[in-house]
């Protein structure tokens, strides 16, 4: 099995995508660590936890389970997890593993950026979504006032994946996690599209689930070396991010998954892409796809200027301007500018046939 | 007169030393900015803060105005400082400049390493100290467990330094200032030392002052080039600090100043240097040269146990072995591991010499 390798500006890091490799973690580690943190959430600590301590030397390792909610990527948690981690003695030469979803993984990751001014981690995605935020360094907690607004870009030392995990993942994640896959194959790749559109999340066997996570981190892995720090070119992964992030802080982080909102966000996208270049897209068949594998699309009465605000103070915002990635074609991704008065217009018409029908 | 330069691993940057450069400081930036935000302590902003502002476009210059004390290098000032910054709107375009001395200087560069995966910013240091503390890209907060153990490498994209606003800094600041530009002599130019030695701070002359602040940015700049993250020479520059910390935060912070507990460090490195290698060093001339210009040397009864114990969990430790900067010659720094039970030896002897005599 090909493994995949992303050169970072600063060094390059193998990501393993194998099953049942984390009983074998230890086997991949590029040095001795002085010690270990663990770091993992209440959900996977129960299933997981025990299979990668056992792995590991049986000295200093440590663990720390934070509990399983956006709200974990909080300066609280943040601070508290330093303290654990000085508490335990890590010291420059120590290692953290995030083992867990996105959360884990931004929290972690943004613990060891900042712990003694940076130490090596280790990615140990358990989510689909987890895909996506395990790779390509970016790590970020959340401020009260928005989304991943304090972080930095420091990449891991390995990605080790262990897609036999992903058998516990809730439904509902299992839509989020795709959605994200959905978005590397509409910037990149349209026989990837395909493939999702004629997959079933219902019936989805260990093989697709391992061939799509592949094709979508082998996506994000070019695309990340290019720009890693999202100069241009990695901009095109915020696909249908702009209404999605608006979307699932207008509801509450946790009604609606990051995935389901970003669904969303790219039908909207592609919808404003036709209108804007008079085109036509695979909209409807994504349409239809997400309906059959029972993605939330009606989200009752939301307010479309509350969601145009939220769309206003987005962080990919620049100097007022509202930035989007629409799509020129599948595979063909382009940055546009799009002024208020648009955006409301085809807001409007969208929610009025979708979100709120 | 020769602007220095340094290469950091991401990008270059110009050290501007000159009197009165703080009100030209819009011809040094790079690029146009959508937005600038100045952050400084109280002390300095009814001194300085006007001339900064009136050097730069009239719009969108918003000001941030810390406590001026250790303690605003905590995570409270360090999220608030982040609301600020959103609630001012800066985005990806932004600028932030720390106007002050080493407390400004590396908490706003944590903000601005963090701030949206981080923006750029300009040190503009006010104090002698800060000579040091702007020049090689370490930034960090505090943690209430220990000092600048948050924080990332994150070098300013440039550093305009006036030195003329040096002359309102206190006369305690003045001599906190000169032990980093000592440690800098010592770890690397005997005639620098030398001349050190020559100057009395009472009667210290503008271009002498230029003159060394010059020299000592010079070597850190040299240093900080050939080792960005502390793998190895730039521990040179620790010289002084394992005591020092220690002393630091056993008097509890502000009680004594950073620079004079540092200076306290070196005197105590130079003898354990001297016991160790059967050296001579000038020890007793730095001894002089600080009883002269009234730095605290007498500390009271200091616990040695107590400063033992804070030596050990310092940051620069690595599994659990105590590294110190040591000298073989002024000018010829090492690093040597020194166990529990000489420090204690050394220490002992040297508290009972000097400081709690
Ligand atoms: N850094 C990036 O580039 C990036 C990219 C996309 C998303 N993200 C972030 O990722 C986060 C969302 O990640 P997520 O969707 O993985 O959420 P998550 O981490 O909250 O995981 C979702 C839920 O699944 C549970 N879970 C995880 N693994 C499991 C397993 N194997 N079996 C059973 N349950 C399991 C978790 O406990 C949690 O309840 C967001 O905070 C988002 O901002 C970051
Ligand atoms: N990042 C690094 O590499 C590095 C290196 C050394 C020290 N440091 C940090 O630097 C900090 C100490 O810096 P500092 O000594 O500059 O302390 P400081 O920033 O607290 O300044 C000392 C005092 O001088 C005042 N002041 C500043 N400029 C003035 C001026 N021009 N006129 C009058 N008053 C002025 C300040 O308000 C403050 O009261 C510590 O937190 C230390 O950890 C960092
Ligand atoms: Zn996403
Ligand atoms: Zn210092």
């Amino acid at each position: 099995m090909n493994d995949l390798f992303i050169k970072s500006s600063s060094h390059s890091y193998h990501i393993y995508i194998r099953e049942n490799i984390r009983f074998n973690v230890n086997e991949l580690l590029a040095k001795t660590y002085s010690s270990i943190l663990i770091i993992t959430d209440e959900n996977v600590a129960p299933l997981y936890l025990e299979d990668v301590k056992e792995s590991l030397p049986s000295e200093r390792v440590y663990t720390t389970i934070i509990p399983a909610t956006e709200r974990s990527k909080g300066i609280q948690t943040y601070y508290q997890v330093h303290t654990e981690a000085i508490q335990y003695g890590l010291d420059r030469e120590s290692l953290i593993i995030a083992l867990g979803g996105g959360v884990v993984g931004d929290l972690a990751g943004f613990v060891a950026a900042t712990y003694m001014r940076g130490i090596d981690y280790i990615q140990m995605p358990t989510t689909i979504l987890a895909h996506d935020s395990s790779v390509g360094g970016k790590v970020a907690i959340n401020h009260e006032l928005g989304k991943n607004l304090i972080g930095n870009f420091y990449p891991p030392v390995a990605v080790v994946y262990d897609v036999q995990v992903l058998e516990t993942v809730s439904e509902k994640e299992v839509r989020s996690g795709y959605a994200e896959l959905i978005k590397e194959a509409l910037i990149a790749d349209e026989s990837f599209f395909k493939s999702i559109m004629d997959t079933s999340l219902t019936s989805l066997t260990n093989e697709q689930l391992t061939t799509h996570i592949r094709q979508g981190i082998a996506i994000k892995a070019t695309i990340v070396e290019q720009d890693e720090r999202e100069a241009n070119t990695r901009k095109y992964l915020n696909l249908g991010h702009t209404l999605g992030h608006a979307i699932e802080s207008e509801l509450g982080y946790g009604s609606i998954t990051h995935g389901e909102a970003v669904a969303i966000g790219m039908l909207f996208a592609m919808r404003v892409s036709e209108q804007k270049y008079f085109i036509k897209l695979p909209d409807q068949e994504l349409l239809e796809w997400l309906q059959n594998n029972n993605y939330p699309l009606q989200l009752g009465s939301i307010n479309t200027n509350n969601l145009l605000n939220r769309m206003k103070s987005d962080k990919k915002a620049v100097s007022g301007k509202l930035q989007m990635v629409l799509l020129k074609d599948v595979g063909v991704p382009v940055i546009e500018e799009v002024s208020e008065d648009d955006l409301n217009l085809y807001l409007s018409s969208f929610t009025d046939e979708l979100l709120n029908s």
